[in-house]
């Protein structure tokens, strides 16, 4: 097998064998196909697509291409939630809890912030103590002690996807559906869960903007995960503005501890909601909910006797974190006390918001990282108790900033201000938070 | 600038700009762009295509990555033929001393062979003494002496086109037609000519099967190496058979200096035939000749006055080659003695040939390379004096193989019978050998 040839029949739009998928991803692994043989495939793909049979064929070789974790001493089904990633997006830390807390496994391993989109390691890491890089036996350790695990990816788990990922950020190739479900699949494949429940962001602060890729993205997503014995579902879900209140790590963390404690009000219910939607289908994918509704009964029940807490407080603990976040957020978690506000420029109703503005900007005073590398400061972000249909006063406070650097800081407040479309009437509904449950 | 963003740009169907295009090819050779991120864009421009601004803009940035030869001491026109390969290809080697009999410049810089295509470089080579390494000033000093010199690309000329060429092989690329054409004119420019004839081949011996694929070549060649202010024409003819009697690099040299000496037969007239239409237009083109039939007249007197082979023989001298192969090939040119005969299997018509077999058999046993880099072997090769059309009876010659190793003979025997196709009717007429004349 040469690599020109699979290259030019993926060129010319033709169907990929299994044995060249996996001749091609072993290669790429082992260094015998080059960098710019593989970039020119992945544009291929990125042109031609996958059929079925493709996705399904690379998905299990980026899966085989590294160790598979095998958690035995777990009992309780093992689900997972993975989000494309957006603003402000942090149900992981209210839903991981809530459903660990309902009888079912959590084995999150889950990534850092890049470009305008936050990660859920960077949150966890803004709480003093919080170890995310736990060995397999850690990991296992926590898992079956506390209901859920939370770390960063080793280089043993599907190193295809790592190599193969650097290539695609580099080579404008990215967005390819089929590349981006192998990522997943093979990724939440490798911690051997049994069910999944995917998390696609769509709009101005997801990386697709358009529903109908996003819909077919979630479709490839829940047929890859079936294929490969992962119960899978997909929610398209709302990211036109940022999820809830809080951008930034610290802030994201403290509002879904607030959440977790009882204190919901407006500008962060969509989070719990969102947390609530999410959890349901995992408990009924883990089957220990025969539906939704009960689903949502059990989870509540966990929220409202503070069970749900109790679970974070000991992953906080047993993950060496200091599990008195859990009581007083705001003392224990860093924050900078230089707050910056973000005025309307002129009277009206918010209809639109450049969500992924938002992001980039909270990213620039060094709440997310540019590069994969950079440092992130947990202690600046924003927060803002307005949404897509509020009313607002010129002069009036759109969010506020927090910042100890005041020229950074100006800035952004600058940038944050031109992400809002501020008009007369509110032309058009807000946008509905989930949008469609593909489940096939 | 970021070269994801001119990949993006192209793989999503954009137009690259003057100065995109110029980032790019610059990034390219100065190592700023990795060759992944190359290769990533190779392939969109392959899918995608390039409007005529593109393509001007990327042969034009391809030129200018290294030195344009500047032969000002030279008098006359300069004018150069390209051919984009076939199998037993050898009019360079004609045509060159006759446009030069004719007071037309001819500062051909030529390739190698590979796969199953041959190079004039090494046909020259094949004549004792020969050196194809010239430096500019021995270049610009055989030119002005002879009239024309053959040399093998410097590094100094296009290197964009080098390092592009060899990704291009490499990840499977070479065939688009931006790509193609950029790399021909941006090297021809290099060397200054005024204007240039192509012969786009088409057919089993060629890299362009497709009549189409090859017409929309040749226009291109057309438009750009006008746009470059390179007076261009192209020629669409046959390669569904090898051109003329032999394949292999003597026995194609001992060919020419038979044409040149007068030798012509049913055999060997396909060369000259080609060589005389290729010179005419060179000859109009360098407007030393008002239309073709008047240049046809001057090449023929050339020709037949023998000045034609004395231009070749004093190339020969000055370039270092044993001169007295312009009168005895057969004795100068290293052949072996060991041959093969080729039998027609059953009786009949032949009616197809796959000439690119007979070119890979040749190849195979030393004639050509596999690798860039590889050795050729001068004295190996094959001679045949039928085409499609001719009529054989089973057991009869089809073609005389010449190799020293009995075993790769045989193999080689077995292949090249098997690229002839052999009917009860010729069931067509035989190819044409000149198809079309693209002018603009």
């Amino acid at each position: 097998m040469r690599p020109q040839e699979i290259i030019k029949k993926k060129r010319d739009g033709g169907t990929l064998s299994h044995q060249e998928i996996d001749y091609f991803v072993q290669g790429v692994i082992r260094g015998q196909i080059a960098d710019y043989q593989a970039s020119a495939l992945l544009m291929a793909i990125y042109l031609r697509g996958m059929s079925d049979d493709e996705q399904q064929a690379l998905t299990e070789s980026m899966l085989q291409s590294g160790k598979i974790l095998d958690f035995s001493s777990v009992r309780t089904p093992m689900v997972d939630k993975h989000s494309t990633g957006g603003v402000g997006d942090k149900t992981s830390l209210v839903l991981a809890p809530l459903v660990a807390s309902c009888g079912v496994s959590v084995p999150m391993i889950s990534g850092r912030g890049l470009g305008h989109t936050g990660g859920t390691l960077d949150k966890l890491e803004s709480i003093p103590g919080y170890r995310v890089n736990l060995s397999a036996v850690e990991f296992e350790e926590v898992l079956g002690r506390v209901g859920f695990a939370m770390a960063g990816q080793t280089e043993e788990l599907a190193p295809a996807d790592k190599k193969i990922y650097a290539l695609r950020d580099a080579t404008a190739t990215v967005e390819a559906i089929p590349l981006i479900v192998g990522s997943i699949i093979s990724k939440k494949a490798s911690a051997g869960v049994d069910a999944l429940v995917v998390d696609v962001k769509v709009g101005t602060g997801a990386f697709m903007r358009d529903v109908d890729n996003a819909r077919a993205l979630a479709h490839a997503l829940v047929k890859t995960g079936n294929s490969l014995k992962i119960r899978t579902k997909a929610l398209l879900t709302d990211m036109n503005q940022p999820l809830g209140r809080a951008v930034g790590n610290s802030l994201e963390v403290k509002e879904c501890i607030d959440i977790l404690r009882g204190d919901v009000n407006e500008a962060n219910r969509p989070v719990l909601e969102l947390s609530l939607e999410l959890s349901s289908h995992m408990l009924v994918l883990a089957k220990v909910s025969d539906n939704l509704e009960m689903a949502r009964e059990k989870l509540q029940r966990s929220l409202d006797s503070g069970e749900a807490l109790e679970r974070l407080r000991r992953n906080v603990e047993t993950q060496g974190g200091d599990p008195r976040v859990c009581d007083q957020p705001e003392n224990i978690l860093p924050l900078t006390s230089s707050s910056f506000p973000i005025e309307a420029p002129v009277s009206g109703f918010i209809t639109y918001i450049d969500a992924s503005e938002i992001g980039a900007a909270i990213a620039a005073i060094g709440g997310g990282r540019l590069l994969i590398g950079d440092a992130v400061d947990p202690r600046v972000g924003l927060t803002s108790d307005l949404k897509i249909g509020s009313q607002v006063g010129e002069g009036e406070e759109l969010a506020v900033l927090y910042c100890a650097d005041e020229s950074l800081a100006k800035q952004a407040v600058a940038r944050i201000a031109a992400a809002y479309r501020i008009r007369n009437t509110p032309d058009s509904q807000p946008p509905k938070l989930v949008k469609e449950i593909i489940e096939e």
